[in-house]
């Protein structure tokens, strides 16, 4: 097996959501009160909802055209970003580039969770949006893809009931993954282990839905220094899905749900085999603790439930069989700053070679638990030998695609002579 | 090389100590000033300062005689307990059982940090007794132990300067390493990135003293969930580590303090390569934040600062290349829920067999990494050949060591019946 062989699909990439999303969407006497875009007197496009300009698709979520040395927090315009990031056939040309066949994305622009909507005040408003940018996910962004956008919707946090019935809703329109925050207690929210989510995890195990929690959203359940550095807010997220671990594990969620299937998205796995031994560990020497895991090892339960998912992490890798073989998925995080696209093969392909991955563990972990675990069939309308990494490449230098990484304003220049990503004052 | 053919040098254990260590170690005028055992009404043994019963010794923190099914957090009395928690002749021959030859031990009567006494309002007082406190640790409970407890002080919290101070008065006694809290914020002082502790920083770096970071005194940077079991409370503290890695590494400490010595105490070692991996890509991926580590990697100057210490990890052993093979050491934990005493030599023999280490490997683990860190000679009173697991054991089986565990009733009945642990209502 070469690395053109492998088959890449992604269950972690991000959609930075055009500005035109939810015209066809939104009822006619509503239309006025969606989300748009607006460019600010300071030249910045911000997305507007209920008045509030709740948050801008730029800076680190779409740094994937430029140089590392301009990446930042800064917020700036559609123009200055790659246009994979926002339109769709230049994404799939991107994919193409980049040897991945298919691609899961979360929301940019209502936050991971549907964090616009939740704290916006109208929430029948709210309600209503959210479905709309949910339909446009669904009937544009994957409907649109050649079957190769799988798609993810967001639920209203705000009720568990609601939150339910969009279950329900999203599975109606084969929609069956929906991203849900890792820790709703980071936000205000009833905890996981609280009960207050039944309803919504009921819905999601009768649906056989894949609830995704990726990393973020629960950073408040840190507590930092005032004086720490932004380097903190990367690394430490990955580090709160050990609580979220716990959470599962150790409430009622995995008890009551059996079912429930979670994938930790953007979690990386390397951490895992010490947090499995650990628990493991725990149970068996904390005897005076009650222990609801049956016959059962605390790992045991995590491996039936957890899909474990990677960027890149070489130790992780090396440690597979200790984490468990079947519940390692492969991402690729387009277009966010800790992606490896365009040289995702190179990257992953180096890491399961050093790590002395056979054919059998590799393809299980750069598509076939993805695939199982969320139902999907990458072949429907490509077929396997055009779905490699090497068919794909084939595709887009026939194609022409130039994955040069330039400066914003060099983006810029270029997109709006040719009326790319412009918004209106 | 057999089991009984290591050596074991245990950087974390815990003293639970006797009611009697303040006499001799307070001028007479302030004798009735000191920390002193009350048993309550109810038959509790606490400790009592500046009119406030600040913790008992008990529960999960001296199980260690117990059964695991009588563990919990009940507070209870000193006669209650396995004598080597407290009683120093009987702690060594409970090290002779478990074929320990050194060991240092974090304090418990007043927090691994001091709490009591930086908590309690008379602050002048307070000094007088932690002194009275390091000086009954150093002079009594290290100096009776033919040279097989290594020392350990607490530092006064209140004071920046102050500890300095008592870094110095400390080294002078022959004591250079010191338990300090792991993330200063999480008790509401300025953190390790703040500078506030440069004086003190500077002092244990003059003297070469260790900084030593038990896990637990942090924990108040994570915010769980109302609900959460006690299982949180045990296994999240490691992650926490996590923290004070980034606060150290990230921060302006071992920057300023090149040689800086940091003990991570009962963190745990299984977590590290993943973490030494993500912040070395994560500098080499997010070129536009600053980065301080000059030409080297942040894993490279982690393991110019730290020593990883760990009770059991069989992920972490069997990774030990990618930890460094020079900064990992081994802890016993006695009396605590976490200790592997008696199995001590059986439990981490096991570890390193199944992680394929040999013989040089072994000794750096068990005892010459931490010998090194702390600059402590093994050797002085006790020859090597009499320091092995097999010679300690075969002491302790002449003296009739019995290593059964009993009911804290049982342990009552008998040790009032000797006189042991008594407490005066």
């Amino acid at each position: 097996m070469q690395m053109d062989d492998m088959i890449l699909v992604s269950i972690d990439d991000h959609s930075i959501e055009p500005p035109t999303m939810y015209e066809g969407h939104v009822p006619a006497k509503y239309r006025d009160k969606a989300p748009k875009v607006v460019r600010t007197p300071e030249g910045i496009d911000q997305w507007v909802f209920q008045g509030t300009a709740t948050s801008t698709p730029f800076g680190m979520a779409a740094t994937v055209g430029w140089p590392a040395e301009e990446w930042g927090r800064d917020a700036g315009t559609y123009s200055e970003l790659r246009p994979g990031c926002f339109d769709l056939k230049a994404r799939l040309s991107d994919m193409d580039a980049n040897g991945v066949l298919a691609s899961m994305c979360f929301p940019s622009m209502a936050g991971y969770n549907a964090r616009t909507f939740a704290e916006a005040p109208d929430k029948n408003l709210s309600l209503m949006m959210l479905q709309a940018y949910n339909d446009w996910h669904i009937d544009e962004w994957c409907a649109g893809s050649d079957g190769r956008l799988i798609p993810l919707g967001m639920l209203p946090m705000w009720d568990a009931d609601l939150a339910a019935a969009e279950v329900r809703r999203l599975a109606k329109k084969g929609c069956r993954a929906v991203s849900f925050l890792e820790a709703p207690h980071a936000q205000g929210y009833p905890s996981l282990l609280s009960g207050y989510w039944d309803p919504m995890l009921q819905a999601v195990v009768d649906e056989g839905t894949v609830l995704c929690l990726h990393i973020g959203g629960g950073m408040s359940l840190i507590k930092l220094a005032p004086e720490a550095p932004a380097d903190h807010s990367v690394i430490v997220p990955t580090q709160v899905m050990t609580l979220v671990a716990q959470d599962l594990l150790f409430g009622p969620a995995f008890v009551k749900f059996p079912t429930l299937k979670v994938a930790f998205s953007e979690a990386g796995i390397g951490w895992l085999p010490f947090y499995l031994e650990r628990v493991d560990r725990h149970v068996q020497n904390q005897k005076w603790l009650p222990n609801h895991f049956g016959g059962k090892l605390p790992s045991e339960v995590f491996r039936e439930h957890v899909l474990a998912c990677f960027i890149t992490d070489p130790i992780g890798l090396k440690n597979r069989h200790e984490i468990g073989i079947d519940i390692i998925a492969w991402e690729c995080d387009y277009p966010h700053t800790d992606t490896t696209w365009p040289e995702s093969p190179e990257v992953v392909w180096g890491e399961l070679t050093e790590a002395q991955a056979g054919e059998e563990d590799i393809h299980k972990i750069t598509w076939q638990n993805a695939c199982r675990f969320f139902g999907f069939d990458p072949f429907t309308r490509i077929a396997k030998p055009d779905a490699t990494v090497g068919a794909l490449r084939r595709r887009a230098a026939a194609a022409g695609i130039d994955t040069t990484r330039m400066s914003k304003h060099e983006w810029r220049r270029q997109n709006e002579a040719a009326g790319i990503g412009v918004v209106a004052r």
